[in-house]
């Protein structure tokens, strides 16, 4: 058998640069892959052995099947032609990032096992804070500070998991069954399963209602009432969710009032600004954050709209001491004179597991490789191309635009001339099948009071105008079809 | 101000081979770094500006700053002079395999968003289970499965979840308070936070004493006493975690009869092989894992000593929708027909976070490009290593062994001459010190049976014979010089 040298400089050269080709390769080509894979559950069992090779296999190989059998299996998030859920960008600064974390691929579980990756991390999330004029509480140079997070679900876990432990010290952890948590029926799903894993009672788990009139953000009034009912009956408000850019159709929730209320009756007040955080580094934007100054914690992913590769979710806390309570632990073999000393962030307080990777490399070089007034101007025109978008889908009168247009997300929908919900919802669903599955382009849906709406996302760092023109051209098309 | 393009094919290929060429370079040099970083808390920020660059800055610059900033506050865990905490394996096929995923950069969480993603991960750890010949029930192909976590701690809070659940739908979620959870006092903290996460009364987990007359291994009687007892009280014993390898001592439980007491009461029983795992494809050491037969859940981190670039821990289920009923959220903007239909596993409802990266492909490159045969001596050889390394210790009478060696972790310290406990502990502890201030090489350390203890891991895949050599000549020479 051959010695096997799994680390050897020169072989991670001439193997790395094949790769490089094999994937800048894919950025030159990737317009001709069907947007969204059409592959058949099951298909890549059929294609592939049954078991791990004895012997070693080439690189060529495993490429070529890259090539044959992974690739037609992906769903293109990087196509220009991807418009579902939100983006989830990737970038050269991102992949450089990426392909430097891998490198070094040390564990920055502790301050000690390797400073640099903690301290980058508090001073770009600090950066980072100030381009969205986060409150100086947030900033890490106070009891506060930032935290990269693998998503916006540990993220809103882990301040759950704060504040519910900061209730809990005061009011005794028998009382887990009377804790109750406030959101909107707009906010994302993430929350539900966090109150799940928590162990919040489902029926303790407020889902206020929202509808078109407040397009769909969370009027002050719901959660006040909510919240002086559950105090009557003898519950325990704890944890409230606003969001900014809900992921249905980028509704923002008034988070200057829905502060007051939070905080007046003692509540943690977590935003979620996941997607929309973003734009929030353009000043003309910055007023959809405004009342962030009344929140304990703020997160927004830099893995959707950012250009910073997935994962990348920043996640800051105006205590940190809450979070550190919750989530510490101390066994003997991690201690060290550093973190004894009390001079240091371990960041494996801060969240749900031990290790992690050197994550704010990719961040720090997104925003040195492109700077501020660029990732301003990539915002701006995703947003312009959405707005075009928009300005089409009014120009047509077999559509309408479903929600109002706040980002680079357009709701919209076919209407149905019968003036029939189910017939119109109906027709939606196969529009959406009939693009989806021409490969030209990923569109995904949502629902808003009963109706079945399409989802327009721009986002994507290789969106143009013409991808925007192509896509509508092939809804147009295939509704064209539909309605005769 | 100059268009920004984010991912232009072309800059991607130039600036990857810069980077490319910058990490092989790394490699080349690792061994001039101190293994463990020598700076100051807080070193950082004192070389970097407050905030982020408005205008773009060269790549050229950022990679000055990594050599000259980021470097010397890294600590070298591929350093092959790294011998502390458990190995975290970086190789070339691991680094590719994290390129390729950062450069087809999907977000995997259901099965539509790119079916390859879900299905690979699926046939990989098959192949895996395979390799380990765990019981054909863990095979995706049943009604069990693996599926890729990012650390041992998400794995073990995901089947805790899972078990909590499962045990609340019967009795009542009024009963959490009761629930009780056993593992040995040498098991990974992780269990604890975990159940600190899902609510655990504190009082109600049970660390069960272990000690030298077992080298640390729980004993079956201590379990079931434990239980039993338990249950005379009226409480609800429901989970129970064995370790194969525990982070102090590599101590291995005993499977076979701890698996039938948890067995027959009815727990849910997961075995953590997070480190040794990787060596049970050795016919020679696959009987650690005898008795895996009786578990519901099993995890091993491919990360540690697998030759996979952080983060990809393994877990496997017997029973998935177990896992399934405490994780899935089913929102309206993620539905789709292959979901809906039941036809294919999406991996959102198996794991914390909604989001999740391209992780399979990285151990399918390390399994492809290396093949079981050079795993197994991989593994081989650092057993090897540490087993020459413990016959130096029992050279030198200034040393002993602490604790047995199993695997490639050998657990040493210096005798004290007055025989006084303290004395010893102080020693050692200045010992650690002195050693990890050279730079020469990296070690940490545990305390078993109030003994301060050092531990030598062997698992960096650069580390060789000379290098295991040298390491213990500078432990000779710290030691010579703490006890004249």
């Amino acid at each position: 058998m051959d010695e096997l040298k799994p680390m050897d400089a020169e072989q991670l050269r001439e193997y790395g640069h094949q790769m490089v080709d094999f994937i800048a390769d894919y950025y030159k080509n990737i317009e001709s892959f069907p947007v969204c894979s059409q592959v058949q559950p099951g298909y890549l069992r059929e294609l592939l052995p049954d078991s791990a090779p004895v012997r070693p296999e080439s690189l060529q190989d495993v490429l070529d099947d890259v090539q044959l059998k992974i690739l037609p299996g992906v769903t293109h998030w990087q196509s220009p032609d991807y418009f579902a859920y939100f983006p989830s960008n990737s970038s050269v600064a991102g992949f450089l990032g990426e392909m430097l974390s891998a490198g070094i691929n040390m564990v920055g579980f502790s301050w000690i096992t390797s400073p640099a990756a903690t301290e980058l991390e508090m001073i770009v999330l600090d950066w980072l804070a100030k381009a969205l004029k986060l409150p100086d509480q947030f900033l890490s140079t106070g009891h506060g500070g930032g935290v990269i997070q693998g998503t916006a679900s540990e993220a809103v876990l882990v301040v759950l998991l704060a504040a519910r432990d900061q209730v809990l010290r005061r009011v005794g952890k028998d009382a887990t069954g009377r804790l109750v948590v406030y959101c909107s029926d707009q906010t994302h799903s993430a929350l539900q399963k966090a109150c799940k894993i928590a162990g919040i009672y489902p029926e303790n788990f407020r889902l206020l209602k929202t509808d078109s009139s407040t397009d769909y953000a969370l009027s002050p009034e719901s959660l006040s009432e909510a919240i002086s009912r559950d105090i009557a009956s003898g519950l325990i408000p704890f944890f409230f969710c606003a969001t900014v850019g809900t992921t249905s159709s980028t509704a923002v929730d008034p988070l200057t009032e829905l502060g007051k209320i939070s905080n007046s009756n003692g509540l943690w007040f977590h935003i979620d600004a996941a997607y929309a955080g973003s734009a929030c580094i353009c000043p003309e934007f910055r007023h959809y954050i405004h009342g962030v100054e009344g929140a304990n914690s703020f997160n927004m992913n830099a893995h959707k709209w950012f250009l910073t590769n997935f994962d990348c979710s920043a996640l800051w806390v105006k205590d940190r001491s809450a979070l550190i309570q919750s989530l510490s632990t101390n066994p003997e073999f991690l201690k060290n004179k550093a973190s004894q000393d009390n001079k240091v962030v371990d960041y494996k307080d801060w969240q749900i597991p031990l290790g992690r990777r050197f994550r704010s490399l990719k961040l720090w070089m997104v925003l040195r490789l492109y700077g501020l007034e660029n990732l301003q101007a990539y915002i701006r025109n995703h947003i312009e191309l959405a707005r075009k978008f928009e300005e089409l889908v009014n120009l047509d009168s077999r559509f309408e635009v479903a929600a109002p247009r706040r980002f680079s997300l357009v709701c919209f929908r076919l209407v149905s001339a019968q003036n029939d919900a189910e017939h119109a919802n109906q027709l939606n669903r196969e529009l959406l099948e009939a693009v989806n599955s021409t490969g030209n382009l990923f569109i995904s849906h949502t629902v808003l009071s009963d109706k079945y709406i399409l989802r327009f996302a721009v986002g994507a760092p290789l969106t143009e105008e013409r991808h925007v023109l192509e896509a509508w051209k092939t809804l147009q098309e295939k509704a064209a079809l539909l309605l005769t």
